[in-house]
């Protein structure tokens, strides 16, 4: 694929993860969403933030769009495939990357914070060492995947204002 | 608890998770465990490694004792809880567990390739600035844990010669 006609495609898989990123916000998650993308069989895991509807800490968007894509390749491996999420991973989902070998990662905003790819910390910098290097692509749609993260926690201070003032 | 008891206490726990571990080989998996363990309410999260198994890459054995007890707690935070394992966790287990504000982590052997608390890299360590501290006491029955390990690899490869000759 040539470089446009990647960026294009990258872009289009990045606004349906941006679509499973405003659908866990309608859920009162932090709205984020990933999904993987095998190079034949197209969409094979899908998912958004789903930590405090199942009570469970390791519930990201990219670790549950790994777990489901697994299962349907019946296999550990995620050869052929690119994840897409709206936010830079963070430590945990990071290391699921290298554990499930994803060749390829796209994700849109970085993660100030947390974010273990680029801006906290470079946990896939081939330098470190790992036995399988991940292909990088930062701040594709950045604006807009930050955009619905930065509505989402406006609107959860707004709530407790005014939770507060009554 | 002094520190003589705690040490006792923490060996305790550490033949528990090296059982799952032991278990986790029977089933042909790199035979890792892990338990959960609160202070009153006792072990709420114990697993060995599942990777095989479920074909699934974040199926470590203390990533899913933490995803246990979360559901066991009904709370994606785990406070008042150590964290056994039988080696030092990876990236993802690492990130898991400042996820789950895991207050303690008590690990056996080291991880060469993939330990990301004190060998490889330290991702726990709170100079990172993190928004949760974990307290690490790595080395716990330490030559088991590693004896239990390369047992199991030391057979995986007898095997393997065997086949090659058959």
């Amino acid at each position: 694929m040539s470089g446009d006609a990647q960026n294009k495609s990258d872009e289009v898989w990045m606004r349906e993860a941006l679509a499973l990123a405003r659908a866990a916000g309608e859920r009162d998650e932090p709205p984020i969403g990933a999904l993987i993308v095998h190079a034949e069989r197209g969409v094979i895991g899908r998912s958004g933030n789903c930590r405090i509807e199942q009570s469970d800490a390791t519930a990201h968007a990219e670790t549950l769009a790994i777990r489901e894509a697994c299962a349907a390749m019946g296999d550990w491996r995620l050869e052929d495939c690119t994840l897409y999420v709206t936010l830079e991973p963070c430590p945990m989902c990071a290391g699921a990357i290298l554990l499930a070998r994803v060749p390829r990662v796209v994700y849109g905003a970085a993660n100030v914070k947390f974010g273990a790819c680029e801006t906290k910390l470079r946990l896939l910098d081939p330098a470190i060492g790992w036995n399988h290097t991940v292909e990088l692509a930062g701040g594709v749609l950045a604006g807009e995947c930050a955009a619905v993260l930065s509505d989402y926690f406006s609107r959860k201070r707004l709530n407790k204002n005014h939770e507060g003032t009554m």
